[in-house]
Parts: C-alpha cells; structure tokens; sequence
C-alpha cells in the first residue's frame, strides 16, 4: 500500500527533533559522496494571462543510507507584482479551493516501489527550518540564549522551531514592519515552545544583544545593515537578497548551503517575465563570494572550521533547496506516519506496472 | 478529482490515430518554440546487491497549446548482464508481484492541478511508435506497402500500429531470430490489425524488397549491413547501436529525433556499473555525425526538405525520450479517458495544499 499524507499529516510525523537528527547524518552522507541530489529542473511557460506564467518544476534526491529517493514537483501558477521594493514572485494558489501543487513523491531505492504521497507544504518549512538549525547548532556559541527572528511569516516558524532545538534559548525576539503580524507570531511561538517570544518593533532593537540572527523575511531589499552584527553571533538568511554585501563580507565565518547544485531552466516562447530577477540574484551571488564559501557538509564533517572563539561573528546562508532533503524528510516522515497509524492508502498495484518501461 | 488509470486504461485511451495527430501538432509547436522539454535527470545509486544499481529517472515537458505538463518518474532496479554481446542493461522488475516502477503525472497549466496519474508502460510504447510513424508519414514514399520490422518484442508492436496508421500497408514482414517470437508477433498483430503479418527467418529476405524498414530490436551490436537498404526504401531506428555506422551513412536523408535535450547523470559514490555502455553509445553519437542532422521538428515545418524523389533512401534516428512526449500523450489519455469515463478518482485535494511552498 502507498501512503497519502495530508499536510496536518506530514506535521505530525515530522518533528523537529527527528528531522535535525536525520540532516545531520545525511548531510555528513552527502559530503561523502553517499547521497545526492539531481538536477533541479524547470520549465516556465506564457499562460492566457499576460502577467502570469506556469512552473513546472522538479526536483529528486537519494539517500542510500535511509533506502529513499524522493521526487518533489511544484505545479505553479507564477506572477511577479512590482512592489515598491521592485519584483516579488508570488505563486497564486490556481486550483480548486484557492489551494496550491507542491508534491512530494517517496520512492524505496530496494523495491523502487512508491512509498508516500503528500504536499511539499509542511516540509518546505521543515526543511528550511532543519538547514538553518543544522548551521546554527556547529556555528553559534554553545551559550547562546537570545535569539532575533526577522520576520513574522511562515519560514519564521519554522526557524524557531529549529532554534530551540539546538540551543537552550530563553528569549524569542520577532521582527516584523506590521504590528499585528509580530504580536500573533510571539503568541503562536511561545504557547508552541514554551519560550517568552516577544514583538519587537524596529529590527535593531531585535538585533542588538542577540546571540542568534535569523534573517526569515521576504524582503526583496536588504534589511540587516553590517554594523548591527555584533562579536560572537551567529547568522543566517534564507535569501540572497536579504543581507547588504558588506553584512557578509563583515562575518568572520561564512558557509553556505551547497554549491554547485544543477539546474537547468527552459523557457517556452514568450514565458520572459522577471528575468532581471534572476539575474539580480546571480550578480549577488557573484558579489558575495558564494562560488568561494565552505558549504554545510564540510562544516559538519570537520573538513573546513567553524567558529574559532566566542567573538567570532558566524554566518550561514541558507540559499536554494535541495532534492536531497526531500528523502532525507520524506524517510523521517514515512517511518513515523507508518509508526502512527496516519493517513490514506492506496495499494501500490495503482502506481506499478507489469509492463517495463 | 484526479484519475488514476492503470495500463489497460490507458491503452484504451490512446489510439495510435489519435496519438500521431497530437505529435504531429505538438512536434510543430515544439520546433517554433511554443512547447518544451525540460532536463532529463538521473541519480544512480549503488545497493545492498553488488550487482544491481537504484535509478531515479525525471523527465518532464510543457505543451501550452494542449494546456498541459507533464513529469514522468522511473524508479527503477538496474542490472547490466552480460550477455555474448555485451553488457544489456535490464530493469529488475522488484516492486511487489514481481512489477515495474514508471509513473506519469500529468498537470493542468490553467490551475496547477494534477489532473491524471498512470504507469507508463503502455505510454512508453505509444510515444515511440507514434514518433517513427510521424518520420515515417512524412519521408517514406506516399505508395509504400510493404513493412518490415526488425525485432518482435514490445517495441515492434508500436512500430506495426504506428506504420498502419500512416500508410495503406498490406504486408508486414516481422525479423526475430526466434521462431516462437517471430510467429507470436505475426499472429498477434495480423490479428489486430487486418494486416498480413508474416514471421521472416532471416534479417535479408524481411528487409529485400521491403518499402519501410522499421528496426525495433535489443540488440547491442549493429544489426542491418548498408548493402541491404535499397533505393527508396524508408529506415528508421530506435537504438543507438542497432545500425551500423555504414548504414546511417549510406541514407540520402538522414533526420535524427532531437538534438540538445539537456540530460544531467548523479552517481552517488559506488554507482559505477556499465559507465562504458555510455560511453559507447556517446562515441557512436560522434561517429555518425548525429550532432549535425537535422530533427524531426524542421520536417514537419519544411524547414529542411525530407524525400526529393521515389529513390531517395530515407531514414529516422528514434533515439532517447523526450519529457514533451508525455505530455502530448498525456493530453490525448485526459480527455479520451474523461470522454469513455475510465479511471477510479481520489480528490484533488489529496494532492493540493493550502499552503504555499
């Protein structure tokens, strides 16, 4: 039988404590050469409306170690509205009941069988969250108890959640331009940690005296200016665009996530929205030094390392997903939702073949 | 509600007819620019068996004029058998009750949504005859009426439908050097298509005198010597390594499938079985000058001529799959199978989500 997992689902079988420990042994795996991730591909097409384009989009990832691969396919309807910071890419939830397509498809790598079948939602978070939190547990001070969330919107959960797994933190603090955003994140998070997570209005009052920076906005502009790093914190963004050059340039330590991850795009006739966008971001990456940055399997192998003192400022830049960390996910998720009892099932006749292909 | 449809269904909802009438439109698309093929990627992974490797295969493609896209997944166990004419790669069919793992999602480009899930076996047929038969429509001559095909296994049933469809044939002589596959062949197919199919011992009297010329073997080593083709006669191929170099090159006009399709190979360490099968068929690529023929796409827009006279030797290079190919076929299954009401359905919104990703 083949699980359907719904994203309330995929939450419950896929605690933060859980995904951490799996990232860091498959990480260590894929700085070893023994997990991969494909190629991310994708295919941008015009639609009838001028000012939209269709993604199709695919990314796959292989664990041998946990016996997964996983395929993740994001079926999107695209626009780019000017904001006064310039372009935002905003998926525009096109299927019935206002709902989005971001799935994920989990395969065994020793029956080739189709395992589970659930949205990317809860996972996307996840994800981000664990990544960020893998970073942060090698690079902050074993010390650190004060972390800054900048951002009040979805990823910003999911790095208090990964915060507060590797550090004792007693102290939330959320940034947010929009108050009722900030007020309901710290409501939300501290009934969930059980931590004082607290509003806080303008960013460098959230900044100064943390010992972790998690950058978790949407920002289309950089907001962290270089001089509110202060020594000993450690640092992180999830987009290129969110930190100033100089905000990089003035960290002792960088890392960045991977490099080097393929990617292929084509573009049907006519799908030419928002091509400034991806080219701000790669002459950003070329300005920052990314091609030149140690990456996260290195740090957790010991190969390059991390922090040296306590007044080191550290830095992760946590761009880009990987296919890779759908298996890693897809094999926490899996096991638990089969351990719980959760979801749907089809049987797995439907989704084979007595026919070779 | 999204349909699940297994291979007899799909069959059901793919005739060839119907099939080689949507490439032929979608192929044209494809050479203007207005449909697409995304990156073909592969991670291969080593397993507990010494001699088996783990494939992750995606490959996926957009037609916005059909108003869809599709993403085929292969999950499959590999082998690399040796064989007396060297390596043949075999996919292990390890899924429980001994099946095989191919999938095709197909997507809505107006909503996003997935509109049908089926295995591929019966598609993977379709797609292949339906191309030869598009080259063999378009440059084999208008009063062919003698086929013969090479081969009898799956493949070779795809070739009789395809060339069926597209000429008034009134004899199809079937190569095999096995008796009982070659007379299983002929009955079937005469049986299915009102067609006189006869069983041919030897590869020389199949092919003498013969209008068309349809290779559909397994063979790893060159099968049809360059004095057998005969002026007027239409060749087409399936296999990088059924024809020799010598034969390609004594064709008048030679159009090759497509060129440029991006494919990107991950070997996880260890997944080093049959590289020199890749590269074999890499050197032959070179060998017969694949990288200057002109495709099948600038045949069906008359961008370059195809058949200048009745003794004009023709042939058709059918070499690898195209993501694009599943969503043409794709398109006929949908709306055919929501025409005939085949399918079970589950919700769409098993597959959707409320959050963004």
């Amino acid at each position: 039988m083949t699980l359907i997992l719904s994203n309330e689902e995929v939450e419950a079988a896929l605690p933060m404590a859980d995904c951490l420990a799996a990232f860091d042994e498959a990480y260590r795996a894929l700085g070893r050469g023994a997990a991969a991730t494909g190629v991310r591909g994708e295919i941008l097409s015009p639609t009838e409306r001028p000012e939209a384009l269709y993604s199709l989009l695919t990314m796959a990832g292989v664990v041998p170690g946990f016996e997964v691969g996983a395929v993740r396919i994001n079926s999107d309807i695209l626009t780019w509205p000017r904001t006064a910071h310039g372009l935002r890419r905003e998926k525009v939830p096109a299927a019935s009941g206002g709902r989005y397509v971001g799935l994920v498809l989990l395969f065994s790598t020793v029956t080739g069988e189709p395992l589970a079948v659930y949205p990317d939602g809860i996972v996307q978070r996840m994800r981000v969250g664990a990544t960020s939190g893998l970073a942060a547990k090698y690079l902050a001070r074993d010390d650190a108890r004060t972390a800054a969330i900048l951002g009040a919107g979805w990823q910003a959960g999911g790095q208090a959640m990964a915060i507060a797994a590797v550090r004792s933190v007693t102290e939330i603090r959320c940034y947010s331009p929009t108050a009722v955003r900030r007020r309901a994140f710290a409501e939300e998070w501290s009934r969930k940690l059980g931590i004082d997570v607290r509003p806080v209005e303008r960013l460098e009052d959230a900044v100064a005296g943390a010992d972790v920076v998690l950058g978790a906005t949407n920002s289309m502009q950089p907001v962290l200016p270089p001089d509110l790093l202060e020594p000993g914190m450690h640092v992180s963004s999830l987009k290129r665009l969110e930190f100033y050059p100089e905000t990089i340039a003035r960290a002792d330590v960088v890392f960045t996530h991977m490099r080097g991850g393929a990617v292929h795009m084509t573009r049907i006739a006519g799908a030419d929205l928002a091509r400034d966008t991806d080219a701000a971001k790669e002459n950003l990456a070329k300005a920052v030094g990314q091609s030149a940055m140690p990456m996260l399997p290195e740090l957790l192998l010991g190969e390059v390392p991390g922090r040296r003192s306590a007044r080191d400022i550290t830095m992760f830049l946590n761009y880009a997903g990987l296919g890779f960390q759908f298996a890693v996910t897809g094999h926490v998720i899996y096991r638990k939702a089969r351990e719980l009892g959760l979801g749907r099932e089809i049987p797995t006749d439907w989704l084979t073949s007595a026919l070779p292909s």
